[in-house]
């Protein structure tokens, strides 16, 4: 039998014991358990940047895989903990919108509210519901407990704006910035499908007309901008060995327009 | 039986080889050895601050756990190599007092100077006793070698000041900062037991009178502080959405204090 | 039968889901392999402190460690991808140097083109061949599956300039730093046999002219530098409780130049 795996993912960073205190949870309850960081370096209470980011590598993860994820500036408000399964794979964590891309993708999904506090780590404080509710639920899962011990059915979980929210006009199709990562790449909400050969993208005014396969065909001397299908499925808007955002003053939420070529 | 688990927590940063080479070696003596990072980003040489983490989340793993901590300012001097035993779980790392605070809130403690070099890796580095010393005799208990044949009893390590060094008055307490944690929260070192409906606390010369139940709470529009009884057990500043230690240009040792209620 | 063992050392960064995708494809075709973070904060595109990082702690590893190394400015151009088996443990990553000083180290390796694709993760991306050729091809190996099916030999893998590039006069050694490391600490590629008692060290015009054991043998109060034979088997010029790059001006490449002691 495959261990089971628990990844997790917050705005905690690295340098508190936050973490480790919600590794040590999980492994007191079930020391089996395989846990996967995904990030704790999301930029506080960012929740789309949290969204984003397992948007872009649940899918890698084998089935049954259980996906905590805590940014949660509302901890300790009447905000619901929740778990909610789709795709195969089970997200915990609080209703605030944080897994709604996922279930936007997946088009399916169920949503349970955690409400079974015999699962949660005594005393449960106010201010850290990572350690209290969500890694001992996750624990208490990833052991076989079927959700429906843990809570009850709700259908109206906390949704963000859809991220495919494009505006398509006859020849142009508007988007947004969604997510500027690490090497300065600005990944927007728009897809292979929304642009075709001779296309052309608008962003700050600025007009970029090369689209390029991959990073290394860039035009170095140039510090040339160019648009790239990137690894989690979006257009992006990269420079060669350099940060894209910076050149552009980009910031996420941005608009972006991209003129399709005119029909040959 | 259950996975040996080993936790590192560690001024080493993240962006050298260092704990790559702690593990390598841990992993070499026992490939069944989980380990776990707590973090890796203790300020250089912050012992304090590698103590508080330590006692923030010790207690939330389960029995038998194995925690190595290394922030090693006197590294390849004469500061003894330890290993503790301390609320049934096991600590190992230099003698400068990063243990103590643990060893006051348990109280008791058994004290070891790890002495037998048939457990170190060799050549022993005068410079990564980490990795030459800690790591390697982590890996050995965590195979079940007693305590007792890597070293000889002492009773003598090293204390840092008392955590619970307050000064009590009549009507106040006064304490200190003992951390800042990623959110800009300040930790002090006073707990529940040191305030009552109606407190208010001193901290360079700013009065806080609100006492909130969680951060959410707090009054976004103002920037308004608060005090928060936080995760770690301790009364924390805190301010909502924003980081409370720059607002008070607060830092680590700073006296506060707390002026009670008069009597009802 | 010992889990195998599979570590990561990338340029990802620790802020983006790219390492989490990495973790998830190895996961889902060898649910028992052990991964081990070596370092995600290879600063961006940085093919020799890769190089140096592995080299200073690939050792520490037991027999048969898979080492997955993505620093890969050249991702997606002709560049081709490679398993090297090299003393006893194999490394996985892209043709560009950043395995050349373990093989200089070793003085014997075996190099494989990673061409069938069958082992691949599809569809492959042009750009994260981190999470679609070398985490799925280290998963592979990582079950068992001989690097022969995998690729073809290849004997002329890219080289980086030889790390042990020193200039022997008769009565001095010129060679450069290497690394700077988290607490400023630089790295020469001068080793034991470079130097002896009476040696001084001369750096940006500065005469360097103690030699310490261990760093807590420094003088505190002068900031005074000294040299130090490091954990990574190299001269390091260090300042106590201080960063001695700041001080120096140093940077990776800067030529030192160690002059011995006149013959007694």
């Amino acid at each position: 039998m495959k261990p089971p795996i628990i990844t997790l993912l917050t705005d905690f960073g690295s340098q508190d014991y936050f973490v480790g205190a919600m590794k040590g949870v999980i492994l007191s309850i079930n020391p089996e358990a395989r846990i996967v960081d995904i990030t704790h370096e999301i930029p506080p209470q960012d929740i789309r940047a949290a969204a984003f980011n397992l948007l872009a590598c649940y899918k890698f993860f084998p089935a049954g895989t259980i996906h905590v994820a805590v940014v949660d500036p509302g901890v300790g408000s009447a905000r619901r903990p929740l778990v909610i399964e789709s795709g195969g794979q089970l997200f915990v964590g609080p209703d605030n919108g944080i897994f709604s891309w996922v279930c936007e993708r997946e088009g399916d999904y169920r949503c349970i509210h955690l409400t079974n506090d015999k699962f949660f780590h005594h005393p449960v404080s106010a201010t850290f519901h990572g350690r209290d509710i969500f890694a001992p639920v996750a624990a208490a899962l990833s052991k076989g407990v079927p959700d429906s011990e843990i809570g009850v059915p709700v259908d109206d979980p906390v949704q963000l704006e859809r991220i495919r929210s494009r505006s398509v006009e006859i020849n142009a199709v508007e988007g947004h910035i969604i997510h500027i990562d690490r090497f300065g790449n600005c990944i927007t909400n728009l897809t292979r499908a929304d642009f075709s050969n001779g296309a052309r993208l608008i962003i700050n005014n600025r007009e970029i007309t090369s689209f390029r396969d991959f990073f290394a065909a860039g035009n170095d001397e140039a510090g040339e901008l160019f648009c790239i299908l990137g690894s989690a499925g979006f257009l992006e808007v990269a420079a060669r060995n350099a940060g894209a955002a910076r050149f552009l003053n980009a910031f996420v939420g941005q608009r972006v327009k991209l003129i399709r070529s005119a029909k040959k």
